[in-house]
């Protein structure tokens, strides 16, 4: 195998789509059940242990003589966002598979190359699935949870032939694990900028998503003078430029993100009475989006205020931060030949924040086109694969020895 | 017949919805065809010779013995928006029967009651089509329209029995016009501020829609830093807040709504690539709207050149502002007996748009709660419907001596 064998892999998989006009492979879908068998068949090429578990990972072990041996899992997911690229996720999958086959050495741990099956958590809204299934943390109850189209997350695991009373079976005990190493994309565009092509990752975001929902009056566009107005648009317009200039202001420690908003029965000649946004909240440091939700809060609260707009802040979701493991990570870093040492916070949420809760982690992260991703135009150079493929190479033989 | 019958019709006339939790009733409907019938038979036992045309118009005329007579045309429309309030409309149609009903003179001229078909444009996305097929107006390429289940407009007019080929018969001939008179609820705040039951139109604001589209780069919402970023929605806000602030500078002469916003392809965790948002601008001067258009295109290009975004400003509609006739308004004037006369530039459209282009037109605006419109919480005080009786009783009299 080779960084060609890699980038034509790479296309195989991205023409296996459930929309035809772009590259959309979610969770279970037929798309997704063709791709996790040309992945399986992949490995078992290789010569490792292969199999597709009752979540959909596909799973590849090379197995060590030592029958007590602890695991070192290797991999990344294969499902997709909607209108996707092709290398968030596929590129650590078959960089993995890359890897671990041309091992020709005895090996005192095992080493699991796994495609994980649902990590942008699309169908269901619910990131993580199959790693959590990996790392003993699955929630059975979320089986009943529904797909657009009324499937449950329980019927859908079994339309693709799983099993879901194995799937706590599907588990590495906390015992057996020796750590989890994940190659990705950046995602983002500072590896492009610093003409860069890796990056060891340090931490994993917390994140604090929220729903903003801002209430005025609705009247005719026509007809209410400008200075009687309560218009939830122009308030939500003025608090998001607020929150844009907080999160610039603190910009080496937090991003913020409107990214859908909402005019509640909007229509060009209505006043808009009710406004919803959603805001994202990251950092790798938990106290800064405290701080920024206390202070953000306050100065919203203010201008809403002014304008008199009614106004809730829902937090729907909040994840702590997840520290990469410092040793592996030194590992990781002493594998990298280039003078400059790149060390980045993944702002994306990735398989290994779930494994986090079980195993050491660590990551390392591949220049992407400018910082392009979930979007076709999604790009890897093939010599940033080649140099991401010497430092895995490195780093496992280090932890072989 | 009486003010408590006008409130009993308004309620009946505002059972008949095709929704069955709120008032929605459009061109064409079930709902409008049985409110249509209604509004007929109470026409006909006004002893009003009575009829509904091609368009859907129900019409009912008082004749005067002199057939060289000309007409006045007192009306207001029937159709609704979506959710609407009991009163835009309805009130109009039913205060010229009441005053005409109760008229026990010789007349020199014919009257013709009106409830117009579709005032409100919902269904075709087109207004004014009962009165532009009145005033000899209607654009018989129109019937090719389609709407939202794709049904023409041609169509739709032959299942409620009109005929389209019969359309244009349904005109009044310009030289066959006394002008055009119509009661309306405000549907703005002005009279209940000032505390005033009724006021004269001297014009209907011209008015410009536009679309408005800003195009950033889409991007993770975790790995894109904040100094990085060419975000759409940030763009957009900021926009929103220079419209409002030209706006308001200019508030006794302009009015300006973004009414819609949509965050194309948005998701809470994508930073936002595309924007599009409406622009409603209006006033009684036509100078005004084009100073607002060149003068906010200026200001708005600065905003987009400096974040990096594209802008485009499509105008999708143009209408020049209508100004109510000198004479009718006079005569309407003298009838109110209150010292202090209000005077209002209607700043939504009515019917009196498309009669304007062939008779001289006046309206009477009656005070609405706290002006709201377009919602169900839309009420209008009887004492206000008797003060509005009154005038209009007053100005038919001075017509007719």
């Amino acid at each position: 195998m080779s960084t060609a064998t890699i980038l034509a892999r790479i296309e195989e998989l991205a023409a296996i789509s459930e929309d035809s006009d772009c590259l959309t492979r979610t969770f279970g879908s037929p798309a997704f059940i063709r791709a996790s068998q040309l992945i399986s068949g992949w490995m078992q090429e290789a010569g490792l242990e292969t199999r597709i578990d009752n979540i959909g990972n596909v799973r590849g072990r090379l197995v060590s003589k030592n029958p007590s041996a602890r695991t070192l899992v290797f991999g990344s997911h294969f499902d997709t966002v909607v209108n996707a690229g092709k290398f968030d996720g596929p590129l650590g999958v078959l960089m993995a598979l890359d890897v671990v086959s041309s091992l020709d050495v005895e090996l005192p741990f095992h080493i699991e190359v796994v495609a994980f099956s649902d990590e942008e958590g699309v169908r269901y809204h619910t990131t993580y699935l199959g790693s959590k299934v990996l790392s003993a943390a699955f929630d059975m109850t979320q089986l009943a949870l529904q797909d657009a189209a009324g499937i449950s997350l329980g019927d859908a695991i079994q339309m693709m032939g799983g099993c879901t009373d194995q799937l706590l079976h599907d588990k590495i005990d906390a015992a057996d694990w020796l750590g989890y190493f994940e190659i990705h994309i950046e995602q983002g565009p500072v590896l492009y900028e610093k003409h860069i092509p890796v990056a060891i990752v340090t931490a994993i975001a917390g994140q604090q998503r929220s729903q903003l929902v801002f209430k005025g009056m609705a009247g005719h566009a026509g007809t209410v003078p400008m200075d009687m107005r309560q218009d939830a648009l122009c308030c939500a317009s003025e608090c998001i430029l607020i929150i844009e200039q907080w999160a610039l202001q603190h910009c080496d420690r937090v991003v913020a993100t409107v990214g859908t908003l909402q005019v509640v029965h909007g229509a060009s000649n209505v006043i808009p009475g009710e406004v919803l946004c959603s805001l994202d909240l990251r950092s790798a440091d938990i106290d800064m989006i405290r701080e920024a939700h206390v202070e953000l809060l306050a100065q919203l609260n203010a201008v809403c205020v002014k304008r008199k707009i009614s106004f809730e802040w829902h937090v729907v979701q909040e994840t702590a931060p997840v520290i990469c493991d410092r040793e592996l990570s030194g590992l990781l870093e002493k594998s990298i030949p280039s003078a400059e040492i790149v060390k980045l916070v993944s702002g994306a949420g990735h398989d290994a924040v779930a494994v986090s809760a079980i195993a050491p982690v660590c990551m390392l992260f591949v220049r992407c086109f400018k910082g392009i991703s979930h979007h076709p135009l999604e790009d890897v150079e093939a010599a940033d694969i080649e140099v991401a493929l010497q430092v895995a190479r490195t780093f496992i033989q280090q932890l072989i020895r």
